[in-house]
């Protein structure tokens, strides 16, 4: 950036890039490098983290805060899940990173009460880290392998996004909440809408926005393929840090004043009017009286899309005194401890159990196929972020997302209703009363660390060691799939999979199994020789989970030829050796048809000049020609095989 | 009985088999038949019970009350287990059974709040209904068909048991609990000195123990491999109903002055001290002290064997204001959503949470291995029943049973402990004190079950009708198998082929699929014309699962001819239309082959006269003399094509 530059107003976002800037220019489009001041890291993707730091040999976290939470696989069948999580506990003593145990609660929420500061960097290795951008922090999703670098002190690579400046003015009416604003920006902009941008709040309509309403938009803000959303840091945040028994926390972090984004967006909250987003996707957005009357199965309330007292409070009045529909299962499913607490000692749970609700522990749960999947044919309202088919469980289930009031107005009546058609006063829900802050039971880091000693359960093993990418390849391909295929679709998460994720042979034997179950097997029968997958466009949204990168590699696949990729994933792809490859006329997709054998000769030269590369169908000799949008150092990270290969070499030099 | 001895003095047991008496006389080992008043069934066998009633044709349960309750397959990983749940509703709705909905709790602890009548008979088809004999009731455990029967008005038939005496004196000390007795009864007759009895508990030391104390201990008395266990319903009793507002559903039920027992036992309650029983048998108890000071993993509170609010209110009044130790999981399973909702509103469940405890869903969960599974190697204490190796889903487990004080007490040191040595005061828990009654969403039977549409998902299917049995058979034996054949050789168990349990043509893919891959196939191609297997010794061994018998008649097999038989799987093939022959000489066996073609004429007549039977060996005209141990009511169950057959007519006629 140049020196003028700096003299000029800057906005929230350019700030908190400015200040973690280590290389490159902030150049929409381009590479740069920040220094991450903190991590977060959950226990489906923790173990890969702690093995991955384990084999770099690291002896104590290099950022300023580091903090592993247990929220994900919560169900112990066996013993593969408790050992992970002892395994955890003993690894974040030996690399000095707080460990917050099963029943403590969503990463996102519990780090927001705990950890989150004005001003700060957060990586993580779930998608919607992207929460913590409610405190005035710049927070990303990430694979787990660049936490693991973050961890190392790594700077943390990615485009330099452009800036939306979200202007927001008005009020919300009774019975229109954060959901219901995030939703909008869903109904505007699609699940692709935000590719390459942070989305920046700011606006006279911000005072009227909790902190923890802000997260609830921060953190969908993933389902539109965001890079980040950013709010201020203001009085709300000083607020919720001081309710925290954190105040010295706060830090004012705001927009100069004449500061002006790339593009400009203005959201008038208080034309705002209950919305869902209908199955299987969060972009498809339309208003609740739209659908009303259809009967519902379950009203599912909780995730780290609606973590906050109020998301619990405001149903908890909602049905004071009233009995949930007869037909209705109404799950409530604490987003952390902090919450769960107070809602009991405020006596908000005692009337939701009396209206029926059914509760549950304190964590992910259902939000990721972990239980309450609803039966079949039937329709399920949740708080949740992500209704992708299947992802509850349940095969073609029919998964709606919206708000706390619309998902506990549906409750009461058995069908989808808009709160507003609710004979009801919307319940007041005091956000300047203080919480009782409950964390004793999150272990800081080991005073003696060096006395640790890192517990390994028989279901965790050492990773597999990859080849480098060879000059060229003559390789089938074993699976053409189309647009917006998610890593649930790569690898679905649930309770019979998640449990092998420290096991990758294992786990392989679920990638694409549930669109195609011969997959896998024929993918093995190529595992030394190597094959490719083709895609449409959007290839890779949703979760972050490196395994989607992982098993495919594992079975052999080398490249993906696609439309164009979700960032997360196309990450993950690099950093596990598997070159993500674009076509440059998408038309070249029609042509293509699984089981064709594609022909990529010189790639090693191609990428590194940055030459197009060409790929000849022995089928009919046609030729695609396919780009790539790796800098100098993915390429060289890919040819080596990956991150890891990479690192290895560089500690060993 | 002869009319000299009613007016003799009776101890509480004769007094309820006597009232219930339906055919037989009261000899300890006779059969007899008892009316059955109320039935209990629990959703992981009463979706079979509820095809069955379907099958039977059955219009309205003919017991005075009967519940069906959703505590077991709570997870809901996909459609499967709800799918399950709309069924059972549906099927309560149709058939006037009460229906007790997820999250509404344990069925033991909810049947003995809810329903229990001291003097009353009650079947379930869950082990643990014997629990309610705490409530004066003659309380049983029975397979799923058994109870299916009684739901249709039918007797229970059972030998009649010997009545133990266990006179109680003294009073409990402090920090000795019900559990304790328990164990204690355990530690003396372990885990088979039970068969074949009644123990029936009376004398001064009755007075200390409450009616959910007495939960704890009938309960566990299945442990001892009991017929029952049988309280008084004493004042007691009439508190607890009081307490539940259910006072007038009292009646006083003691045993006479001067009655006797076939045995006598005396247990000092004074005298107890806190007991354990180590892995992995409820029979291994020795006092706590004696294993003192080793590291826990665990400390779990729930299950119907410590069900009550006390079970919880004590353990949360020893951690008021404490921290459990950093490295154990607090696991607490609330037993109903009435002792969640008084926890949650006496303030216990805040003192617990901020104690450390992970709160978990209402219902059985790690009891019955659904979650919660210990780490490998490491040591678990719980007040649940039973800790057979495995039983927590851990490979090798280290669970250990022990009453909610020493659990507790171990959960704040981190090793285990007896608890009087904490240095504390034993909390003061107030027996009188009035619950908030939580019933609201058990729903009663339909007032218009005509109305009610039984919903069947994609996993459920109505149970296949079948024809009763020729009186001629020219059939192929397709399959001849050895000594010892066993219900896990025929039909096994295992997570792939328990959750088809209410789809019989799905789990028959799975016949003998273990022993011969290629049975099913071979067998389904003689479905409608039929089938034989030829077995030796002891046919039928093991597991009751009546899957068994139901799913060879649904592939087709007729008929099975052996040495001899297993009297469970014996019963079970009768139940079903199978008609179980013997060789009358052992050596016929020898001469016939898999796939040879048998001949049986004139079977009823045979069948009904006590004649022999003869078959003709189509290969080399050998003849085999075949007879039967069918007395003439399962002659006639047989011939009609199974007791539901028989049933089906009975409730038509």
């Amino acid at each position: 950036m140049s020196k003028q530059s700096k003299t000029q107003p800057r906005n929230v976002t350019q700030k908190l890039f400015e200040s973690h800037l280590v290389s490159g220019e902030m150049k929409a489009g381009q590479e740069i490098g920040l220094k991450i001041d903190q991590t977060l890291t959950q226990d489906a993707t923790g173990t890969l983290v702690m093995l991955e730091l384990e084999a770099m040999g690291l002896d104590h976290a290099r950022t300023e805060l580091s903090a592993q939470y247990v929220d994900h696989n919560l169900l112990q069948s066996d013993n593969r899940n408790p050992d992970d999580h002892l395994f955890l506990r003993s690894a974040c003593e030996k690399f000095g990173i707080w460990y917050s145990p099963p029943g403590s609660g969503v990463s996102h929420p519990v780090h927001m009460e705990r950890f989150g500061k004005p001003g700060k960097t957060l990586l993580g290795s779930d998608s919607h880290t992207c929460a913590a951008g409610s405190l005035g922090m710049l927070a990303m999703g990430a694979g787990g392998l660049a936490v693991a670098m973050a961890i190392c002190g790594e700077p943390f690579y990615l485009n330099m996004p452009k800036v939306v400046g979200v202007k927001l003015t008005g009020k919300l009416p009774d019975w229109v909440s954060a959901k219901d604003v995030i939703l909008e920006m869903l109904r505007r902009h699609g699940v692709k809408g935000g590719t390459g941008k942070v989305f920046e709040y700011y606006g006279p309509g911000l005072k009227h926005l909790s902190a923890m309403d802000r997260h609830v938009i921060a953190n969908m803000g993933q389902e539109m393929g965001h890079t980040a959303t950013v709010f201020p840091a203001d009085d709300a945040v000083r607020t919720f840090l001081r309710q925290q028994e954190r105040e010295d926390d706060f830090e004012p972090l705001t927009a100069d004043t004449g500061a002006s984004y790339d593009e400009h967006e203005e959201v008038d909250l208080g034309k705002l009017e209950p919305l869902i987003a209908l199955p299987s996707s969060p972009g498809k957005v339309v208003p609740v009286r739209e659908v009303a009357g259809e009967p519902i199965y379950q009203a599912y309330i909780g995730s780290s899309a609606n973590p906050g007292m109020r998301d619990f409070a405001v149903p908890a009045m909602m049905v004071k005194g009233r009995q949930v529909h007869g037909r209705v299962s109404f799950d409530i499913n604490p987003t952390s401890r902090q919450v769960l607490e107070n809602l009991s000692g405020l006596g908000h749970l005692t009337d939701l159990l009396s209206a029926g609700a059914r509760l549950h522990q304190t964590g992910c749960n259902g939000c990721i196929g972990m239980g309450q999947a609803p039966a079949t044919d039937q329709i399920s309202l949740r708080t949740v972020p992500r209704n992708f088919a299947g992802r509850s469980g349940t095969p073609e289930d029919k998964v709606c997302l919206c708000s706390p009031e619309t998902a506990t107005a549906s409750a009461l009546t058995g069908v989808i209703t808009d709160p507003r058609d609710l004979d009801m006063d919307y319940p007041v829900f005091d956000y300047s009363r203080s919480f009782h802050v409950a964390d004793r039971n999150i272990r800081p880091p080991a005073r003696h660390p060096e006395l640790s000693v890192v517990e390994k359960g028989p279901n965790i093993s050492t990773l597999p060691q990859f080849d480098g990418l060879p000059d060229s390849l003559t390789v089938p391909v074993l699976l053409k799939v189309g647009d917006d295929i998610s890593t649930d679709d790569i690898l679905p998460a649930g309770s019979q999979i998640l449990p092998l994720r420290s096991n990758i042979p294992a786990i392989s034997e679920f990638t694409y199994a549930r669109m195609d179950p011969s997959y896998p097997e024929r993918a093995k029968q190529h595992q030394d020789t190597g094959s490719l997958i083709v895609g449409g466009e959007n290839y890779g949204q949703g979760s972050s989970r490196e395994h989607a990168a992982l098993a495919p590699r594992y079975l052999g696949v080398r490249a993906v030829i696609a439309k164009n990729y979700s960032r997360i994933h196309w990450q993950n792809l690099c950093n596990f050796g598997v070159l993500p490859l674009r076509f440059t006329r998408a038309d070249d997709y029609d042509d293509i048809r699984q089981d064709d054998e594609l022909e990529l000769e010189g790639l090693a030269s191609a990428l590194e000049s940055g030459d197009k590369i060409t790929a000849v169908n022995r089928r009919n000799g046609e030729t695609y020609e396919l780009c790539h949008d790796l800098s100098d150092r993915l390429v060289r990270m890919v040819l080596k095989g990956g991150l890891l290969n990479m690192m290895r070499d560089e500690l060993a030099a």
